[in-house]
């Protein structure tokens, strides 16, 4: 993704050196783009120099205990252990540098604590035993760490555990040469929790990088995204007059250079690993900036993700008919598009809405909305109902069709099956292809009506997400604009009378 | 997902330990079920047994060489750096360490070159200037390191620029208190190479795992898993005769207990990112097991990944449909019964048999498979336009329809349209239920279409998918069962001759 933004960013500044400078030799424009792209990398996103920065001047401090005269007297050569330590832990946002010190911090207390007492038992054991002791416990310190890091519980923590069996090895093995197993584990706990303190006190208090605000960014920017690909789609579609069918090889390689949005959503779609990493390290954030209290529903965002997750798909489905083989023709899209354009536009308006709502942190009465999403909806039904006939294209077919009971039942429908095969087969390849021609023209029409079904579906499956994100607004006590009635009750929703109407009829 | 799975494992022991041994206290009744729960996870997978006991064996190796007193005196202290570097790099996969060592290696070769040099210049420039450059020097190496690796193209190379970062630091820094920095150097380097031997060979010689043969069973699984899902969401479709509706907070979680498959097909929509480590592992890996010429197409093994999910999307749509709100009445299904079950089964065996292939690494012909799955597509549309006039239930508004011309456009639908609405305003509401309950029963048997729509473009999808498994197994040089033609030319597939016959009528 990021690879082709910056193709692109290439092309575009390949044009500017031309004109500018176009006399540079070969070898200095390309060291210039160069420059340039990186430029462009760090310009599309600050935090990322300042990351950069941070990690400099966190080493830098570190070193500083050991080249100046006073600090190295006092700790000596174990402070190199600290510079290992802040290189390790110092990750790009506050929480995840929280998370890993925390597994380090811990593992090495408890690889420190095991690996004493083990020393202690083995040193009484007399100094046959005593390296004997040592290597079996290595092998199932080993071993256990090693299984219980694949636990799927325990899996975030999988620094933890290689972090409390290489302490262990460490101390336990340096402290046999050394003779003071507890000398070695304390020198080598100071020396970790110096550089824990500069790793989370440079990434903490200097520009801080919080995976919180990345997280709440991140679900804003899939709000958009899923919004704008909905619009792209639905607006390609109703454009579209069937003159250019996409081609096969374009759909095998889910690349659709004029569909920008696609891209997004389709990442949207695989953003699921993302937003959990991220709202693993946020749950290790203070209170920090706009998130002020403390136990946020961090976890409520993943939800929320899932849930719009679950709308995309019906894009990437709405997506799949925009360029199928078998296409509506443009005059029949064309009776639609008024009310499909409407729901689709006021679909898209209560996504950016909800999006909106929470990148401002607020909670405002969506109910207007909502039943102008749904009215669109019942609208859009209602044109597809009445023009039912035209989707169907039943009159084309009436010759064979006329004479044949209403009833719904398959006794009649293999009747008429048999047919039709008996016809198809009787008559010549000119008249087969005559009907299988009026059959795709058919068929075709019903490619509007999977268009609008899917339409709807995703204009019922808003209601998860408008739920969803009510939840997390409460959770999460964003302002309320106003006090008024903020939702309508779910009950209220047509579709769900409309089922139970339909049950009863 | 594991966690779900073993749920299930402690409810079927729960019932059993009841029956064997009821008596026995809740404390020890609960480690035992513990214990139990580690012992399935263990055989489900061998291989995590496997792993845990070589990683003891490796830490165990390397310790040896402090424990005994020859190599001691050979190495001296620095050889707990092997220990650290065993402990780091032992990854699952073959494939992953090597790709670990590798940037260990080259990370730490950088790093040692690089200090030996700045530490020559530093001490060249007197005792004054000498920490100011070291100390700028670390800056300079921090910032630039950390800035590189969040570019794009070097991301998976993350370890490799932390490892130079904090290799350099230790040699820059002890190499100025030791006042030898090439001695420092070298020593770092010999146990780095120690460990990095012991790791590899401990991990490739004794029952490797490969992370190539792991993307292999991972893909071959993921074709099941979608085939398996097609057959549970249509079967469901089928029998399902509208009386349970799925609950909306069902539809909300995404949780289906009773569609076992529909997980797995979720979890393959998923698995990019874990089908794309798995590739970057097995690239490092040498010629093994049934994979026995260099450079096999891993990247593939991606490709076609990519477009199984592509498929997959419409299972999640075809999903969608069978839990949507509006549902086309039992009877009505039951007359299309027959066809979509043979589009269905076909479909599941195509997808079943390329994923066979994959497995035994075998290229079989697939022309009469896809035939038969096209020529059921065919009757599956074929039935949907014989009975196009049951899906549209145009008959049922013929009052208010009849005298409307059959000419498409925009004109004569608007006309109809705010007739409809003022038919609607006029009459009370009982009246307006009616003709809403009409139109939701029209649009009801529309969800049928819709349902159809998405097998069909599901089965028109199977292409890429058959185009994709035999572009792999001609890159990755599978057997061929035989030498007649493997495939139909794509142009033969009818849907793309409809598809011009539609533009030419």
């Amino acid at each position: 993704m990021m690879s082709l933004k910056m193709n692109g960013k290439e092309g575009s500044f390949g044009i500017k050196i031309s004109s500018n400078e176009g006399k540079l030799p070969e070898t200095r424009n390309k060291f210039k783009v160069w420059m340039y792209k990186i430029w462009e990398f760090a310009k599309e996103d600050i935090n990322r120099v300042t990351f950069s920065l941070k990690v400099g001047l966190a080493v830098l401090l570190v070193s500083l205990l050991i080249l100046f005269q006073a600090p190295y007297q006092v700790f000596s050569t174990s402070i190199i252990w600290s510079i290992l330590t802040v290189a390790i832990m110092f990750e790009y946002t506050v929480g995840a540098t929280f998370h890993k010190g925390f597994n380090r911090v811990l593992g090495s207390l408890f690889a420190g604590v095991l690996a004493i007492a083990i020393a202690e038992l083995a040193l009484m054991s007399g100094p046959v035993a005593e390296p004997i002791i040592i290597g079996i416990s290595i092998f199932i310190i080993g071993s256990v760490t090693s299984f219980m890091k694949l636990w799927p519980t325990f899996v975030p923590y999988e620094y933890g555990f290689r972090v409390i069996l290489f302490t262990y090895c460490l101390i336990i093995v340096s402290g046999y040469r050394s003779g003071n197993p507890i000398r070695t584990s304390i020198e080598r706990l100071y020396s970790i929790a110096i550089g824990a303190i500069i790793a989370i006190a440079v990434n903490t208090l200097i520009f801080p990088i919080w995976a919180g605000e990345q997280l709440h960014k991140e679900l804003v920017k899939s709000f958009n995204s899923v919004a704008d690909s909905l619009e792209e789609c639905v607006n390609k579609y109703l454009s579209n007059d069937g003159s250019d069918h996409s081609e096969f090889t374009n759909t095998l390689m889910d690349e659709f250079p004029d569909e920008p949005q696609y891209k997004k959503c389709r990442s949207t779609l695989n953003s699921s690993a993302k937003l959990e990493s991220l709202a693993l390290s946020a749950k290790w954030e203070p209170p920090h900036g706009r998130f002020r209290h403390l136990f946020y529903p961090w976890s409520e965002y993943v939800k929320v993700g899932a849930v719009l997750r679950y709308c995309a798909y019906e894009v990437m489905a709405l997506h799949g008919v925009l360029h199928s083989e078998i296409q509506a023709p443009y005059n029949l899209r064309s009776i639609f598009e008024t009310e499909i354009s409407e729901a689709t536009n006021k679909a898209a308006d209560l996504i950016r809405c909800l999006g909106k709502d929470i990148c401002d942190m607020k909670q405002t009465i969506k109910s207007t909305l909502v039943r102008s999403v749904r009215s669109s909806s019942e609208r859009l039904q209602r044109a597809i109902e009445t023009h039912a006939y035209l989707l169907a294209s039943s009159y084309q077919l009436s010759d064979h069709n006329s004479s044949i009971p209403l009833p719904i039942n398959g006794f009649s429908k293999s009747n008429q099956l048999a047919e039709f095969k008996r016809e198809n087969e009787e008559e010549g390849e000119m008249n087969s292809q005559r009907i299988l021609s009026v059959s795709w023209e058919s068929t075709a029409a019903l490619s509007l009506a999977t268009f609008t079904s899917l339409l709807i579906e995703f204009v019922a499956r808003l209601d998860h997400l408008v739920e969803a994100v009510h939840h997390l607004s409460q959770m999460a006590k964003f302002q309320h604009e106003n006090l008024n009635i903020f939702l309508l009750p779910i009950e209220e929703f047509n579709f769900n009378s409309m089922a139970i109407e339909l049950k009863i009829y």
